[in-house]
């Protein structure tokens, strides 16, 4: 029976600073991408996510992004990749001791904003990525935006990768989601989000915003809770899922 | 045979900006108590210290300090026992994944600064240390100020404590160390130094600024490697202790 | 007539992340204290909450903080003097910047949560902040909680001062906020709220905690903009001090 | 008489963190631009740097950078132009107040860094970075590459610009700087520099790496102060052009 894991990025608070609506979400995903304190999130927001996320029974992962809590990690930066390395066996180290400090283990890892996009494209970033997943464990999964540089370099790694498709927003001719500000960035219809991930899963394609049909692995499916209507948007993707008979869970078994 | 271990303060680097001779401590100590990138350090400087302190054969501990990079973490904050938990399990945890990339270990944690010298006095917040430590991993050996809250709350929470002693600081009366800015706090002179080292190992006594003996239980013994001479000054303590048949290894055998 | 400035703490936003409803509370408050960017707000954020401030034409104020962007400034730090004059400088003159740009003028400071707190007890602090702010521009008005050492030392330094009084806050006997976290830190009942405003304004007084009456010389009173329902609280009180024959307006002409 | 300017950036220690021989180069030079806590410096750096470029009689000038100390600014980041006008008012700002405080004035303004060479070719950047001088007080004078972006965008705004010139910096044949990291960036032969520097005063050309002769208009030369012998390289060069007639001050009254 097919299947595919729903996550979701967490923990993006800062201090008094609330983002998100992660209790709502946590109902409707099978993978927590728990921030590392870099793009956003704290020890302590940290803390509490971990412990909402186990008690929901969701597989707990780090979500490292640059070191731009300003610019919410989705600004572009040039980092060498010795550095790309290093910022993520720091973040990824930070989140697995709480896993670890809760009686719980860290599952997968996936990028942030700009450096997930960067290194989608950018061979090198994503190998310096891979490269520190691997040396921290090499049993985690490494979620990366199907088709990219990101799968390439998991597989040279030997990591075992989660490929990772959208619901929410466009792809372009090439493969990549076309970049938020552009008009076409988003899919706020609920009915079209639904049929995209629906031909996704079936027909293991998806049309790029100037008609064309890309080849996708849909493993996980992204879920953005920052935005309004997050969890509604999730539990209607989900059960047309389950009624198309795709058994929604983590991808520790599945890959 | 009585032993003792050396433990320095390490990768207190930030960016460009370079701090004390890792490399010449490094050949003096048994320890390397590595900065986790709150008071000082960075991803980088981190990975760059791990590795020269696993090829210097050297424990590698974790140094947590607080989140205060342009005060050096020496400048008292006021925060809940939950925050001082929080982030002392963050930065174990980004230091022990770059310990184990390399195929190292963590060996222990010792708290920088402020800190230190307030968790110290603080039962509560000595408490909060000791747990972040033991729920990370409970095999980590836990360095405080000997006779002080540290050592207190290491055994309450069922932690192997080394109980620390300092060469380059003078006593109060009250076991603390004399806090920096006082006229008297350092000992500048390696041959005071010296005699203090060998009273505290041989008579696990060391006098205070007032000609009061406090009792110490000294396991590992702290170089400062930010102060010109660090390296001159470790050598001719370390062959005092050598000459008194004193070895100079890790605590892990020891204690 | 008597009168009384109504001020808000405003601009304390930081990146993507969203704090109080500045416009709102804008028609009822008429002067601005602009966070700085070290415990919140951003160079964007002092941007556009200038240019709303100056289109709703209320002064404008700098309100330094702690450079504690996770404890949003009030945690207590130990600075020393030169320190906190240094910060306050600082923070006053990016304020003062954004303010000149836009051909309007800085009018006020006032300090911000751990830093206020403790300079108000502390007369070090309160003057350090005083020779910041007579330094920079000695026609800005000095805003401080009444009756304590901010006054006190504005005075001193010769600089024009507001002392502020709270609708939302109890007062201990010494005249200083009760803490919060403390039970009976916040009066969330508007119509206590009015009738301690009323008194502070027709008495010059204000009743404790204990029951005991302090003097006061309400010449600000705060308003704070990130509690739900502040803009309603606002208009109550201001509605009651209006029927009693009192103007609101900035203090540039009162004092 | 022909005249040129010598600046050198300064204050760019952080905390306990020294960076650069400040009081050395200051007797060299005749602008000093200071770091304003972003790439580098902080509160108390600035007021220290304010006050012995006060008493050394030089220009005090704001050198703006990215918000990122661990890359010291020189790391690209992406911002928008409201983003870059913002963070040059802020800077700006800060620098301005300390100079008044003082009793001083500011008189330029130079970019640092990352921020100073996409500027340097990107129009919109250099836009950004001149309005927000301009805005500031437009009687700053604003440094720019000799024949860059800066220097247009300076023209259009009606703003007073000095251009810049190296003496310890290879050219390309656009006229841009040879980047760090290439082997021919840095001109380490003081003789060599000397020739390039009177080349520049009295032909107004420099000679690119590949031999072309590049247009320039000498109004400032960029002394690196963070480099070993930065002093005595000033010295060398300073006495070459006194020899050669040229008077060296700052360009407040030559442009």
């Amino acid at each position: 029976m097919p299947s595919i894991d729903f996550n979701s990025d967490m923990g993006e608070s800062f201090g008094v600073y609330q983002m998100g609506a992660d209790l709502d979400v946590l109902r409707h995903v099978t993978s927590a991408n728990i921030a590392c304190g870099f793009h956003a999130g704290d020890p302590r927001t940290i803390s509490r996510t971990v412990d909402v996320a186990l008690k929901a029974g969701v597989a707990i992962g780090a979500h490292p992004g640059f070191n731009d809590l300003l610019g919410f990690g989705r600004r572009a930066m040039h980092l060498d990749a010795d550095e790309i390395y290093d910022i993520t066996v720091y973040q990824i180290g930070a989140v697995k001791a709480f896993a670890e400090a809760r009686g719980g283990r860290l599952a997968h890892v996936k990028a942030h904003g700009a450096l997930y996009n960067m290194a989608a494209r950018n061979r090198d970033m994503a190998a310096a990525l891979c490269a520190a997943v691997r040396d921290v464990d090499r049993s985690l999964i490494f979620y990366g935006l199907s088709g990219s540089q990101l799968v390439e370099a998991a597989r040279e790694a030997d990591l075992r990768c989660a490929e990772e498709v959208f619901a929410d927003r466009t792809y372009q001719d090439d493969g990549s989601l076309t970049p938020r500000g552009h008009p076409q960035a988003m899919i706020t219809d609920v009915a079209i989000a639904v049929e995209q991930v629906m031909s996704m899963v079936e027909r293991r394609q998806v049309k790029s915003v100037n008609g064309g049909w890309i080849d996708v692995a849909p493993d996980t499916l992204c879920i953005h809770g920052d935005q309004p209507g997050a969890a509604q948007f999730a539990a209607q993707i989900s059960a047309a899922l389950r009624d198309g008979g795709v058994t929604i869970r983590a991808p520790q078994q599945s890959i």
